[in-house]
């Protein structure tokens, strides 16, 4: 009782605000556990699976976009997206299914993955659990669980569990692919460097916020890994700053959406050194020359030109590990901009912390 | 040279709507080419892929989320929107891979669906294109093509090529999976039922159109075989009429973006009859109750209570050729919308036929 009243009398946007603070120990406290992750990677080696079928919703999903990347740039395990769909409506049987199922959900409670989860089940497909919560209905159904170690999550905007199924994902696929004490040590750096980051920028995203207080449209751009962290922050700028936000790769904003960039549609690029970094580049510039706005972020911010607004971060410890970092400015800024819009990035509407619907 | 000068000379966004027009005499000039499709189908079943990996930017990227359902419900076989990235920017060869890789582009360009298919074939992957362009790059660079015989596209949204794909996909994944001529003569129904939409629906939007004249954002959304459609519905809105237009499952909105849903920023729900209806209806009841205004189209667009616009089509002759139908209310009203924003709906700012960007 005590505890809910001292939520309930707390500042507009606070427990989001200490959450993304929280992330770095969070962090730290994922990696401490991962000995339990090498032992779910080895399960898995005994019969390397022939695809990962990600599950999730919202901010689980766009950790899972970035599974695609894990399994595939670590062990070279194909992984995807699966479609819920496919399995609890219409209840598709695979040919030739030597697949494992990992289902993402902070609250272990997402009704249609649960679903999906006891289909594969029922038909002896192996499955995983990636959770935040160990006494959750997925938790038990699931052959095993690894847990987020996130600690509670209050804020409505999931902020630490991101950060922490990224980690979890990171080391998993690390340890399938003989690279887990590298992707361990690599995340410690990891969080090291968001704590460093966390005040400087911010810092950086109080003036930004005051500048876009009334933006009501934005896309936000990536590719490669950080086609997750455009996804993930094009949801928090939806949830904390009620901003009609669409994320794209560099790639697809050329084939069509470009057509919808003016002055009051401003482009939100995610710059991280690597291959991937010319798509971003051109794809900002053609933004600019239809009178966009473009805010850079990331490692390689400063490749960029034009940028109305940079936000840099230090490049990650292993380019995999970029979307742990890059997310940050991201989160912060839509935070910043719930505030300075007069809204209350704890309490978005129409959301509750473990959502429920089919 | 006359040619491009009476092109030149067509009224604001004449094309697009020749092109919808045409789509019934389109789709009937596939499924009398089908003889090609069922030969391709059966150079498939002679090794049964463990992944079909569809890739393509823009409209045939949202054919290819078709795709998926195509190739789970019909041959029973996994199919995924691959990552252009994981192969062309991390060059990650995957292990146990017995994949064959389908490239969606209609005009056969598109340059990193070129170059992936071109990693995939040194390696030893089957490849299929699928396109409008017989004499393009793509058709000359795989082993096998299939054409989508939509007769030229002008107008830079695509339309007829986009339910050509659809068309074309659901004929390879009805062959492979011993349903080809069911398929094929639900298509030749379709091509009717569209023909007979198409005169009611386009006086249906006029209205619609001029009420959502100054209409900036909305979201749309579908569940299972509709997500294609409604991720090709934002794009027209996004192409045609400078909407900053939003595509999600029915489940993923609950999953954060209602947030930001206001009066300002209506939903488009595409309602069709099967298992995946109550979700989108459960998803418009939120968006209602926080003040959105509602549009429901598609062949179960009354069971949406409360929906503002109603723009109901007929039932597919088999459910998963339900797409064909469906986006059709949205191609017509992109259209529409754009010519009462005073935009040309042929000419999207930044955009051109051929996407050739990296």
């Amino acid at each position: 009782m005590a505890a809910a009243d001292s939520r309930a009398a707390a500042p507009a946007g606070r427990r989001m605000l200490e959450e993304i603070r929280e992330q770095p120990a969070a962090l730290r406290r994922l990696v401490e556990s991962s000995e339990g992750i090498a032992d779910v990677a080895r399960w898995l080696r005994e019969a390397p699976p022939n695809a990962v079928r990600l599950v999730a919703h919202g901010t689980s999903d766009n950790a899972a976009t970035f599974g695609v990347y894990a399994f595939g740039l670590l062990p070279h395990w194909m992984a995807l997206r699966d479609s819920i769909s496919l399995t609890v409506y219409y209840d598709v049987e695979f040919e030739t299914d030597d697949s494992v199922v990992i289902a993402l959900s902070q609250s272990g409670e997402t009704p249609d993955v649960v679903q999906y989860v006891e289909h594969m089940r029922a038909r002896g497909t192996r499955t995983l659990a990636i959770t935040n919560a160990e006494d959750s209905t997925l938790a038990r159904l699931t052959d095993r669980v690894l847990l987020l170690h996130a600690g509670p999550e209050h804020a409505v905007a999931a902020t630490k569990t991101y950060v922490n199924s990224l980690g979890a994902l990171a080391l998993l696929a690390g340890h399938a692919g003989g690279h887990g004490r590298e992707v361990a040590d690599a995340l410690r750096a990891t969080a090291d460097l968001l704590a460093e980051e966390t005040i400087s920028l911010e810092r950086s995203v109080a003036t930004m916020a005051v500048h876009f207080s009334s933006l009501k449209r934005m896309f936000v751009i990536g590719r490669g890994v950080e086609l997750a962290t455009a996804r993930e922050i094009a949801l928090k700028l939806q949830e904390a700053a009620r901003v009609a936000a669409d994320a794209l790769t560099a790639t697809d904003l050329a084939h069509g959406p470009v057509a919808a960039v003016d002055r009051s549609l401003p482009i939100w690029a995610i710059a991280t050194t690597g291959e991937s970094l010319p798509a971003v580049v051109e794809a900002t510039k053609r933004a600019r020359a239809l009178g966009a706005q473009v805010i850079a972020s990331g490692a390689a911010a400063g490749s960029i030109d034009d940028a109305s607004f940079l936000l840099p971060t230090s490049p990650a410890p292993m380019p995999l590990l970029s979307p742990l970092i890059s997310v940050l400015p991201g989160q912060l800024f839509a935070h910043a901009l719930g505030l300075a819009k007069g809204l209350d990035p704890d309490a978005p509407t129409g959301l509750s912390k473990v959502t429920r619907v089919p």
